[in-house]
């Protein structure tokens, strides 16, 4: 069998193993300063410290009366005291003058304390006639009012450096007054589908041919990170457009991403190519269904092979190019996984020594989430990825769950069905 | 007190009966024709039905020879039955020959099966020599064969109307050979943060001034549903700015939303304004921190006032304003909570008759999640917000847990921290 047949699947890496091959070979790219309001969903190259107070001035942290606490002492429902409003301090306008004693200040929340008055009487704990307010209660220093750098003082630090921001940070980074951050730059990353039987939408089909999809499915799933998607291209098996795709992929990304061409077949130039230019770390993964999977150093750039079947495809896109992604992308933190604990209400078998990846779909009925695999033949792509919501994964030394367990079931979707079948 | 007193927040309803309000009066938008690959993340109008078989061919689901099973019957190793091979199958190139009477055809995953041949024979259980291959275990009809309909008949029901589209469901979509898709369209939101206060980045701040950070806040929560921002601007208190922007917002959007001037305040222009020209349906919600929320149909418009300190504005975003959109975005199913188990490292205290939302940081120390409440005066911005990961529920009729109790939190982040601490 020759050459591919020494450097085939005799030997399969453990997933683990694999993963943390991939992560040793890459790092993380360089930074760019941009806008804080384009910096949703990026990466911190910095450690942010905060260059103001927050709030920048004492202000009401409630709608009442801004007061001296000394004066309403001993203020309670039966022995109310009375205080001469001397005007209103809105967000808008600020009161200038000054409460002497037994003065207050109408004080909308958020309004900057006018000048004496120490404490807020909130609205309710009052009744409010012509030119007078009489207290209920009393308050005691500072009562119901946010102190300047209450919340931050200035030189504290906000974020560190591989944060990666949510909207509620870019919310605090605009309050500290910032225009623009340093963050990592997007990860560079090529795509290929490789195959000559691929085409694409519109195209004309000839018998044996295909619709490619996994093009959009892996950026797709990428997207939510900071990736430029540099080209996007369907490879025929040939040997020139494959050796060009490599070589100016090499020379502008930061990863290189393909699917398709990566088993033992004997159309798969690409491997061929990749085993001549590059090293290859691994190739073959005891993970099921995605076996195929190959990583490769060319010109110290990462090349990951992925398997072309879909569902292959899209669970080694998130095995390992999601991984490998964070990793480049300067993420620093634990991406939050989104688990549904439910009832399997079938008998799963795996194989030994093998990681299996079990596609299921999940269905909340009554106050229980029913998990239900969905089996398809091999990695065929419809009726498996468009049924399942999630991934079972069955560790190399079990051999099966039994319909009844409980059973964790990584979701991938942001919205599963409720209760309803296909 | 006149008007607003009366109108004000004694009888505060439950969020749970205010939620079920806003979700009665609004309705799904309408549709438009999109390309398949700009539909990741928008929601199907229609059911899609598959126009095609998948496979469209019979074809090889592993690596290996076509053979006919009958032909290999009884083959082990020990017993190994040599076929001659007549040629080969590559995606690229089919083999337009027939598989006769112990022949056999070297075929690669997904080329389609030859004329004559029934089943797959593994290559790691067959002997490649010169001409001939012999072959170490039998096959069934039809092994390692992925037949036509297998995956998806022609007929059959793919989607239903108000999926939404993760990208497996696009790649499924493609393979259908779908070039265009009909959807729920985008829907228009106007956003307005409301006070003279508040001024944008680089604008000068003057004394009781601050920089608005509401509105990226709002539209970057929103941002991974369709949502169009039709407009998102700073209102000042000023009664022409605040009509402008609600009589123009009502003709061209789906849904109004604005974070401020809804508590009882004095220069609350905004709220007297929609008491004035709308109806309102509540005012005031048992929601902690996030009590003074409004909302009111204009013109049968909804329009949902949100408090303006920053953290009521994330909450509410989040209790009211994201489930109305999925509503609205005609989105059939349940938004997958990331929800983490863990324990809590203080007590935290709750009012009666209050929905209590908590704001928690979540930090992974040895195999377990600490979930520590994140304080914070009040509901002031950036010592709550930026140190948080999601937020503890509490219930109206439960006045706290305790420390060491497990509690579930719910993640808004993508990515948390790793066991350590700022």
């Amino acid at each position: 069998m020759g050459i591919k047949k020494e450097r085939g699947f005799k030997r399969l890496a453990l997933y683990s193993e694999s993963l943390k091959k991939v992560l040793e070979n890459i790092n993380a790219v360089g930074f760019e300063v941009i806008p804080v309001d384009s910096s949703i969903g990026r990466v911190l190259f910095e450690d942010i410290y905060s260059g103001v107070d927050v709030p920048p001035f004492d202000r009401a942290a409630m709608d009442g009366f801004a007061v001296r606490s000394v004066d309403v002492t001993g203020a309670s429902e039966t022995n109310p005291i009375r205080l001469r409003v001397v005007g209103e301090a809105t967000t808008s306008k600020e009161f200038t003058g000054s409460v002497g004693e037994l003065e207050a200040v109408r004080i909308d929340t958020g309004a900057r304390m006018p000048e004496g008055a120490d404490a807020v009487v909130l609205l309710e704990d009052t009744d409010y006639r012509e030119g007078y307010v009489d207290v209920y209660r009393s308050v005691s220093k500072y009562s119901n009012v946010s102190l300047r750098g209450e919340d931050i003082k200035r030189g504290q630090l906000i974020f560190r450096r591989g944060h990666f921001l949510h909207p509620v940070d870019v919310a605090v980074l605009r309050s500290l007054g910032l225009g623009s951050v340093k963050v990592f730059r997007k990860v560079k990353v090529s795509l290929a589908s490789v195959g000559s039987e691929l085409k694409d939408i519109g195209e004309e089909l000839k018998p044996g041919e295909i619709i490619e999809s996994n093009r959009i499915m892996v950026s797709g799933v990428l997207s939510k990170w900071p990736v430029e998607i540099v080209r996007s291209v369907i490879l025929p098996d040939d040997p020139v457009s494959i050796r060009n795709f490599i070589d100016v992929s090499v020379k502008d990304s930061d990863l290189i991403v393909t699917t398709g061409g990566t088993s033992l077949g004997k159309g798969d130039i690409i491997t061929d190519y990749i085993y001549e230019v590059g090293e290859v770390l691994f190739h073959g993964v005891a993970l099921q269904p995605s076996k195929p999977v190959l990583f490769a150093l060319v010109n110290g750039k990462p090349f990951i092979g992925l398997p072309g079947y879909p569902v292959a495809a899209a669970i080694s896109t998130y095995m390992f190019v999601e991984p490998a992604i964070l990793k480049m992308a300067g993420v620093r933190g634990l991406k939050v996984p989104s688990i549904v604990r439910g009832r399997l209400v079938r008998r799963v078998a795996s194989k030994l020594g093998m990681l299996q990846v079990v596609r299921c779909s999940v269905r909340k009925v009554d106050n229980e989430y029913l998990v239900e695999p969905v089996y398809a033949s091999g990695a065929g792509v419809l009726s498996s990825l468009s049924r399942a919501d999630g991934f079972l994964i069955i560790s190399e030394n079990i051999e099966g769950y039994d319909a009844g367990s409980m059973v964790d079931v990584i979701i991938y979707r942001d919205v599963i069905g409720y209760g309803e079948d296909l």
